[in-house]
């Protein structure tokens, strides 16, 4: 059962958006999240006091985001566990609510290890309950702490690229509050440059065809008090052009071991760009985002998505106008093809630095990667609870 | 007055679509124009039987692109001519339909004074408005075989760059029939290739913010039969990376002295990719558009458009479902500050060749392009009627 709530005062918050947390409300335990898919539109929390409201929430993609589903399926764990529900159908359910979320699958497995842990030893349900709570807000938390040290490394990178602070910095995509425990990857690092007083403007792509950029990333912006303007993707080479981008900044879906970058589309054009005009071009991702097992660019699979994300204009907040009905509105004769890869590629030697919590990597470099990759590993394989280590 | 009705047989045209006709109805003459603010939604043509009607079309862009506006124009004047209407003032109210066309003014004026010569020669007032209506005709013939002049110089500079057919090329914007009383600039090169059985793929980038490419030009591409697929604007450097293009054709705005292009914004980063990988970077225009008064590219003023292009989503076909009251559909959040320049500027250093009704400039260079200028303008002004002398 999940009941929608608007909040008290949308626009007045300071910084770190909740996108997701646990709640202790006078009827029981809940994950209360942010509705994605309603933003810009409207700010509407959706409280899951049950795990199949949750599952309905992240197939529904109200809350999305690698980082921030492996965090909600750890909470969905807890919240079964709570609930007296029993854990290893719930943690069956959330794993595969979208089979590709590799985070999701990472946050319930560790939560209901804990929970297994903690039953095994003895501990009464309550107890194993507390238990799995407990290993949910670890893995919050460690994403958290993620995302300020990438924001810290990230700061001095900047300092050392760009003496002199005013940066104009270009990002695409989403990389914020939104799909993290923290304050995300590139975005997070924009928001420091901006507490410390070193951010002239934010220029952010709108990021065809969901609209990530102009929908989330704005709003993120504008929450923050952030200088920013959005624009079409395709206008960024004008900036470019004009000199007004001192760096780019964007996240990453999945690093290769060769350094290779596959990130939203979009950011492979950015890259060249970047290049042509002796900009620097700077990933932020944590060190999970790094597939050692995949050797090089080439061999990252890159999903292709439905055409008519491309050939319907369609957002979710357009339910209950028509717009909908059997898909969007179309932008294309009916029927047209499209050529809709969700990711590209960018090539370790376009990139300048990847921003890791564990440092920085550049130039980049396969053993350098490996390097800082081996080095987080094998302080989260001592702490013995890394969200790295997956 | 203007009256609607549906094309009887939407979908089986064959090439040519009118975008513009006269036409001889029982009712009296009229100027019959392709709605293109419906497109691709729905063929529905506009009978224009008076000035006011025309200037309507015009000003809500029913009817818009340069040399089409240049035709509307001429044809705008004959009507009021033949209608026996006053034809100085048709011509004041035509010629200011849209003040920054430059080719409407031109079309406007050059009728009236086919008019006014024929006049004050004596003729009497229908056979002033017969040599109107042929003025008219002219200029709408003079376009449309400046378009197949630059389709064959087109087509054989594609097969000298890419010899062995089989072309991929990528296009931006919409460069057909639709903006043209012929087949166009650009598109019009495609879709020689294609009767050549020489194209293997239009790849159309759907040219954020008013999508022009994904409603027109694959609309266009649809009735032609050409073999096309869209996508966002920023999945062009996928297709680069991959090999999947292997050229690329654009029209132009504006051509400065030294050859720097002005077209539709997303057009820059299209020569720095292509660049980048190696690939022909082509644009296609008529020497009308080569502004030999501007000398360079850094002086061409880009015109700023409003920022809700971007953050709000609008096409005029959303009329009647509520999307479009004070404006379009959010994709932002409110207030949401927009960069959205209308055009960029490519230098000539990225552009391979630049193809016009007198012949093909490559290398592009200030002299070369000033020699193909002055040899079109040679001939028109010989000729005494020429559409590029203006």
């Amino acid at each position: 059962m999940a009941d929608r709530h608007e909040k008290p005062e949308a626009g007045a918050e300071p910084l770190a958006i909740p996108s997701l947390r646990w709640e202790e409300l006078p009827e029981g335990p809940a994950v209360v999240l942010l509705d994605q898919t309603r933003l810009p539109a409207e700010e509407v929390e959706l409280v899951c006091a049950d795990v199949p409201a949750l599952v309905r929430a992240i197939q529904t993609l109200a809350v999305r985001g690698a980082p921030l589903l492996g965090i909600a399926g750890a909470y969905g764990v807890a919240l079964a566990a709570v609930r007296g529900a029993d854990v290893e159908e719930a943690a069956e359910a959330l794993a595969h609510a979208r089979p590709t979320a590799v985070n999701l699958g990472y946050g319930v497995r560790r939560t209901a290890a804990a929970y297994r842990r903690s039953a095994a030893g003895g501990a009464t349900p309550q107890d194993a309950a507390g238990a799995a709570l407990a290993e949910a807000r670890a893995v919050h938390a460690e994403d958290a702490a993620a995302s300020t040290r990438m924001a810290e490394h990230g700061l001095a990178l900047l300092g050392e690229l760009l003496p002199g602070g005013g940066h104009r910095i270009l990002t695409h995509c989403n990389t914020g509050a939104l799909v993290s425990g923290g304050e995300g990857t590139a975005l997070a690092v924009a928001l420091a440059a901006h507490r410390a007083g070193e951010l002239r403007r934010l220029w952010v792509d709108e990021t065809r065809p969901l609209l990530q950029g102009a929908r989330l990333t704005a709003y993120e912006a504008a929450r923050a008090g952030i200088a920013y303007t959005v624009l079409a993707d395709g206008a960024a080479g004008s900036l470019f052009a004009a000199g007004e981008v001192d760096a780019v900044l964007i996240g990453a879906d999945r690093i290769a071991a060769d350094g290779a970058v596959a990130n939203k589309v979009g950011s492979y054009p950015l890259a060249v760009l970047a290049r042509h005009h002796g900009v620097p071009f700077v990933v932020v991702a944590p060190t999970s985002t790094v597939d050692l097992e995949t050797k090089e660019g080439a061999a990252i699979e890159v999903e292709q998505r439905a055409g008519r994300e491309v050939t319907e204009f369609s957002l979710p907040y357009l339910r209950g106008t028509g717009a909908e009905a059997g898909g969007g509105i179309p932008v294309a004769p009916r029927g047209a093809p499209a050529y809709n890869p969700a990711f590209d590629v960018t090539p370790a030697e376009l990139v300048t630095a990847i921003v890791t919590e564990a440092g920085v990597v550049s130039p980049v470099t396969r053993e350098r990667l490996a390097d800082v990759c081996s080095a987080s590993r094998w302080r989260e394989s001592r702490s013995g609870n890394g969200m790295m280590a997956e």
